[in-house]
């Protein structure tokens, strides 16, 4: 058995980053940026007025003084001139400063009548002009990588910055294995029961950047599974669930072994999920996840959405933490790490009180893993402790 | 002007929760459960084995106890027949439990030549039998309204939900208004920038649950904007950006006003983005947004995802804070409430040195919005204060 660091420095090796595609920029939120992109322009490209007012000079803003409004500046059309002394030009907010303008008077603090207006309340010291540039230049760099939220898009947009170079999904081809499983929608016989770890790890996966797919479950015979490799073919990531124990159905291992699957490790020194296989499988990284639902998708958590991450160029790593104080005291820990089912509200984790690997139902209230490391000592009440929110 | 929170209750007032839709399962994580649904079966179906190993009679399990191996109950296919004294049946994990046995031995304790099986190290208390139904029974609910995660997705393919019953996508219409705008990878005239507001609240939308499509960019006419509102026909939301504010070419107002809306109120007491408005037009709501970059950003983050919520049968309220402490000292506030771009690491908040309305920059590092009250006093370095994580 390896250690938890162990497995997942083993399964960075077993992966690389994926080639970039371009993409339009509506299809680009939540994908990874690949390479470092440039603004192609200054925002704004002109000195711009951030009101609706009066450009005038900042030498003759003073209250009571009289300006003649001599043309407008609107927003994707500017005034074609000079302002001289004694002019003003209306402005509205986002349109170009006029050449003369150094000021721009909030149009509430001005009296207009015909063409001229007079400053009637006190303008302050903002001259209400965003310089050109203010938000960015040309050049101006967004670094890589960087999985894009909606700011990033609309910051995209304002570069102009319509193609946008992402890391290719890293497509995942999910095999569930066994004669105890049918697909929902199906009627088991009185021995079987509905393949879900498919589809919850699709689910997450997905989230994750990945395009998952979900393969015809593959029975417990080397054929079955044979074929449910072969229509794996393509993908970068081949994850199987169950039949990767001891069991004499356990065809995983060997089936794998005979298409030429070399295997980094088995077995992660780790609660749920021990029974954890990985290796390299032609140009696919396989992973055998253990079958029971929830250490299947615990393994996900922990283990295959750092190696998403890992191939969609983001740093290769542990799932990030957080803390939270316990409500219960908790016993020491084995030489095992161990991930316990529970509930963050509040700064507060409180435990679920049935934690066998095949609860669904408790999975589902969860919302936390609590991360208890090998030989953590007991902890007790209001103990500060690490969880991996779900 | 209004407060922040009456505008939010003037909002859920103008929206009602949407029809539901079937779905397949493997499009249900991130969508909202519309109605309760129930287990359709037991899980497991059956008395279940934990482990790979040998049932036996629980009272008859002792160290160097033999056995008779009688036949196998596998996952998928069971053995068929009672087990009495001094027999066993091999049986992997997963597999009915035959009749007559209460108790798995792990195979690793129990030594087995020939049909004949030795316990060879003490088997311990736990029986390794997971009992019919521990999972879920019959009847039992996953409650609704909820936003369906992996671990859900996982759960409902256990209980045989190949369809899941979900609120409809809010159909949102997206305009954005103004001569100065063109589209990304248009080549912008001198006095013109592009358009990203669009492009941001979509991707913001979309995340939300959201279907959010954007329409051609509406000119600073009234036929160009009529034309617009025109192409939102059958949207749930329409959504102007820009334009709404008292400038001589904000024709939002008048021109939706025409067309029939009714305006439920129109600006608020915020910072960025007091000329919000809001109404009724025939069968949509209309939210008209402040065209600032980032006030069109904060504003779907304050506004239009509580009302995106709403639609999907959601809690109606105010978006959830967490608390961080601040860096820096900070002045305190006005009339208005005041969301200050921020960014949060390690339960620090630092807040921008620049805030101005137009940097979408700013906000794209911005991890975060620190939330100033009304009237809220002076905050000092190390203050605990509320914040909306983005």
């Amino acid at each position: 058995m390896i250690t938890v660091d162990e497995a997942l420095s083993h399964l960075f090796s077993l992966v690389s980053t994926l080639p970039e595609e371009l993409i339009p920029l509506t299809e680009a939120a939540g994908r990874v940026l690949a390479h470092e992109v440039q603004a192609t322009r200054n925002q704004p490209p002109f000195a711009a007025s951030a009101m609706d007012g009066y450009g005038v000079r900042a030498d003759e803003v003073a209250l009571d003084a009289k300006f003649k409004v001599i043309g407008e500046s609107a927003a994707g059309l500017g005034f074609d001139g000079d302002v001289r002394a004694g002019e003003a030009v209306r402005i509205f907010t986002g349109a170009p400063v006029p050449d003369g303008v150094d000021f721009v008077l909030l149009q509430e603090d001005c009296d207009r009548f015909g063409s001229t207006i007079t400053i009637t309340s006190d303008p302050g010291d903002n001259a209400n002009i965003r310089p050109a540039g203010a938000d960015f230049v040309i050049g101006q760099p967004i670094a890589a990588p960087r999985r894009l939220t909606p700011a990033d898009v609309a910051l995209l947009a304002a570069m102009n910055i319509a193609q946008v170079p992402v890391r290719r999904r890293p497509d995942v081809a999910l095999i569930s294995t066994g004669n105890e499983l049918v697909m929902p929608g199906d009627t088991p016989g009185p021995d079987q029961i509905i393949a879900s770890n498919t589809f919850g790890l699709k689910a997450l996966l997905d989230q994750a950047g990945a395009h998952a797919r979900i393969l015809p479950i593959a029975r417990d015979n080397e054929a079955s599974l044979a074929m449910a490799f072969e229509l794996a073919e393509g993908a970068d990531l081949v994850i199987t669930i169950g039949g990767a124990s001891v069991g004499d159905h356990d065809l995983v291992g060997p089936v794998a072994a005979e298409l030429g699957m070399e295997q980094a490790f088995y077995k992660v020194a780790m609660r749920p999920g021990k029974p954890l296989m990985a290796g390299r499988m032609g140009k696919a990284a396989m992973i055998g996840l253990p079958g029971n639902p929830v250490s299947a998708m615990v393994c996900g958590h922990l283990f295959v959405l750092p190696v998403v991450h890992a191939m969609l160029g983001l740093p290769a790593g542990r799932r990030a933490t957080r803390q939270a104080r316990l409500t219960t005291d908790v016993a020491a820990n084995g030489p095992r790490e161990h991930y316990m089912r529970a509930r963050v509200a509040d700064g507060q984790l409180t435990l679920f009180d049935r934690q066998d690997s095949s609860l669904l139902t408790i999975l589902s209230e969860a919302n936390a893993l609590l991360l208890r490391p090998v030989g953590d000592g007991p902890r007790a009440t209001g103990d500060q402790v690490d969880y991996i929110p779900l």
